[in-house]
């Protein structure tokens, strides 16, 4: 029996991809869409590339989803998550809104009070390199009864992370900078000129300068895999392209550090994982264009001693929608790559 | 038992993109790829998009390989074919040796004597949607004990054959010019100074103005769906994108033709079709993306009578790589889908 | 002394591109510039790329301009330049209201009643290369104390009309296919979804498909040149870059006509015109990026007896901007290069 | 009269840049234009975008230049110059063979012996806002019969020194990593497949990960401003664009710096230079296409105490051909600014 599976806010870039994902997924079945103001319309007037999409966006999710994805601007999922967890229905959040573990990082980095801290600790941050077990006690605890909250990653920690994860657990991140790049695809589809293509073709330019939300969870999980807490330094760029993110890390190791090291260290960190692979060449955002897959490179600088980590995702994917459909398939006891085996797409 | 299928020209952009769709096509085994100077490097040296893949580039094909591709260029493929079918191996040929019915057009387009004029009678024209019922007689052949053949169809000719399909069948066509947009993976992965990105990015330009090769394909089929012989303007534009072609066929109706007659004539063409979709509004070559779909649009001019029909699909895709693969599942019996039911990619 | 210019709409993209323009004017004095909502806002703040400059705009216009440059919405200009021509200053309308003669071609193709149809005679079409004398002759009579009024053409007609000018004089054209590209910032500088980078990029698309405005400008302008009255098939398609038009004109000759006349025809008709440029091989747009040059290539069709004639413009120099500069040039007496003498950019 | 000036290495990127620079420069006129393999052909046939150009590309320069260009591959130069100077004329050469003022740095960097190295001393960094008085003293030379010889800064430097240099000079570095990203135009125009539009398109890397060659500049010139001497972590990426590059330098500073101690120092090192301008918020490299202008930014960082500088520059004008003809102006006594006071194009 396939699970039953809406989407909050499908009229997004986040919201088409998941059902992009999920109307191929082998064990999914697309129960309700909803997306603001589109009550009625079909999927291919939203989303012209799923002309072929029979599914109609509806205003009221179908009330006996097994799961629910959320593709919102961070502050509303926080106020819906209650009612469909009482529900019974687990809910993978694409926002912010369930990511952080500190209920006061969100007025310090959103802006916004969080209505309903107790359920910080209960949601599990949804990158399953990372947390795999815990993606697997919900799933335990969902079958007896509890549904699961997952916080879905953003685009970037996504990269960063995965970049910098065998450094932090070695303990060998001393001092730390984050050097990034976006297509803008992550800014969404919602109409701003500075985002219109004749503003962004030919050009890149850094943004967040004043420190981008991105940080807070950053800072988080490094801490969590046993970096001495520090406050880094994240700056994000926007590049002409509308999918792909890769993360420079920049890092001041603890003591000095072998290429023969690194390149152990991650080799033992991502052997059995199927979406990262570790790569001896620096890696372009587009050799994982379309698919779930990351890149990782890591290499001890010779003359200077900073260690360079790189990661690459497709921040929809990867970084996005792919991501969330590899919690659901953990939180239902699915293989993990179900639905997710498209290879990348290139050139 | 799967297909055992092997791949000669493996290190180009359709040979690239022939291994991403056979590597996860549910009936087939890729038992062996060749390409030019890479013996022995592996698939992820050459495509660093394919670098989870544990193939690699053989000098030799396999011997016992139930049907190989060719992608190579013009001229080449003709040489290797006679030897293949004679050891019991079907043959896919992506480029245009096989694709023209009359010999004399290849010294003509081409600049080169057929070597084998006798084969042309017995290759099938590879468009699945005009020559299904041949590609069915080849698979019963094939089940007897005759390899099959088939020329797969030019990316230009693809889209401007299912825009004009229907109207060449009815009779309707009585002048036509073909306006077509590329992007530039059509132009293939040799190093040219001309393909540079510096070169192509932010500008567009027609070519091949002094009549190019895709021309005699189009004029042959159309012929062949009954459209009154007349020699074609086909006029092709490089437009800076990687992917996508979008042919938009210029038709002046051998009798006046109203929006309602066009509407059931393209509903009925195309309605069992699990590719082509006809759809109301202009379409782009980014609905399509990644996939093996096309997009069919046809629309009556009310003020000049002229009747404006558009194609549009990924080059690489329903106009190489995926059509070949379509081909391959109807000579080998299988669902013509199989393998090609990726979604389109977007944004 | 210098011609004192103001420019009502200078915050779009034309605006933005006069300002740049008639900042290295040798004789021109920018005395004020007005924009929608930014009233005491540094010209910097608006067009970032002008960040050297120390112009403010203003709510109000110098009341002692000689000549303003219009960049407004259509029907918006309309309204304005009867109070203008009062006070004895000379307009450029950037925008369609003065282009057209016949005052029923503006419901008919713009949708709205024209406030001041008895302008329209005396309104100048600014395509300096066909109504040069027309120009010189508002010179004359501005120095009487008629102020002058151009309606400067559209960047469609402009690539169209300087790559058929030559055939529709000789009366060589039977039937005609206008298949036009263009890059996206003709679309201008408001926030629109579809227009976002993310839509834009790696996809090209036809639009105004049921009939774009400009084919008024364009029938109306062969006509006057010769050309039988007729209907004519005019498509524009949106393409992944930011400026550049490319018009691919497919002609019916009235009889057939030769490579040798169609040269000697061409090289007449453009030898002494300082910013056309008759070439010999296909042009691309990028040859003449952020230049007020146009190039012009004619080529008989051995096959099919058919003229294909190609223009190439900046749309927001040539085909806006800097031809409303050539304009002004024009009616103070100055140099018609004056201005405009930068080179295109490329790579 | 005017100065004349030749062009050795016209054909590429940057030899077409200096061309189009010059052809417009008001006391140059372009004597002698050599490049590789196309002796006899006009400019137009190698550069398209200047087919209004009446010269031509010889074998032999002419012997009575005042100045030339070299723009060729390292090392070529070093072995010219000799007999250039010899024969009373200045040479700017584009390439690196003259940038540095270690011999041992050219087998280090570059991997060849320089044949000149008594030449080295001789020769001045040609990055006007440090070394205006050193250029002023080779036009003094000059004048008394010692032609002068320029090294003309690469692209990267340009933009990371003009980012740092008040830094620098205030003793405020002590810890360094550049992070920069550039257009593909860098990479010159010659045939490789890795720099393809579809290679490059839709994709963002990091490349020279063993340590880029420019590394030895920006360290030998931070040295010169008053860095401690340091080895300098500097990563650049290609981004899918043609022009442009953005350096961000992610500075440790040696003491607590507060946002307004920043302000000033920046505002007082360039208060008077025409081509620098401090920006108040980030900026982008399409604020700055196809002009010789430069944007600096700076910001204090409040939760890490690291400064984030960032410099954007047009690589083959204020990062070549523009900065070069900005040398040439000083050495020949004019306004700095001659010839290259186009305002910077967008959108």
């Amino acid at each position: 029996m396939p699970i039953r599976v809406g989407i909050i806010g499908a009229t997004g870039y986040v919201g088409g991809e998941l059902i992009r994902l999920l109307a191929r997924h082998p064990s999914v079945e697309l129960v309700g869409l909803t997306g603001r103001d589109r009550r009625g319309d079909p999927v291919a007037a939203v989303h012209p590339h799923l002309a072929t999409s029979d599914l109609t966006l509806d205003s009221e999710l179908v009330a006996d989803a097994d799961a629910v994805f959320l593709a919102l601007p961070h502050g509303t999922a926080a106020t819906l998550v209650p009612d469909l967890l009482a529900r019974g229905i687990s809910v993978i959040d694409q926002g912010p809104d369930f990511r952080l573990r500190a209920a006061a990082d969100y007025p310090r980095w959103y802006g916004f009070e969080h209505p309903h801290p107790e359920l910080l600790g209960r949601a599990v941050y949804g990158l399953p390199e990372l947390h795999r077990s815990e993606l697997r006690a919900a799933a335990t605890a969902r079958l007896a009864g509890a549904p699961a909250l997952v916080g879905s990653p953003g685009c970037y920690p996504t990269a960063t992370l995965l970049a910098l994860a065998p450094l932090a657990r070695a303990g060998l991140i001393d001092d730390l900078v984050v050097d990034a790049k976006s297509g803008v695809s992550g800014a969404g589809r919602e109409a701003k000129a500075e985002m219109l293509y004749a503003e962004v073709n030919e050009s890149v330019r850094a943004y967040g300068v004043a420190g981008h939300r991105h940080t807070a969870e950053i800072e988080q999980e490094l801490g969590g895999l046993g970096m001495t807490p520090m406050a880094v330094d994240f700056l994000p760029h926007l590049v002409p392209m509308t999918r792909g993110i890769l993360a420079a890390c920049h890092v001041r190791p603890s003591r000095p550090v072998a290429q023969d090291e690194l390149d152990a260290l991650y080799a033992e960190a991502y052997r059995d994982e199927p979406f990262v692979t570790v790569v001896g060449a620096a890696p372009a955002t587009g050799h994982v264009l379309g698919s779930n897959h990351a890149r990782v490179f890591v290499r001890a600088g010779e003359r200077t001693g900073r260690v360079l980590a790189i990661g690459v995702i497709d921040n929809l994917v990867k970084g996005a929608a792919g991501q969330g459909v590899q919690a659901l398939n953990l939180l239902f006891g699915l293989d993990e790559t179900a639905g997710l085996d498209a290879l990348p797409l290139a050139p």
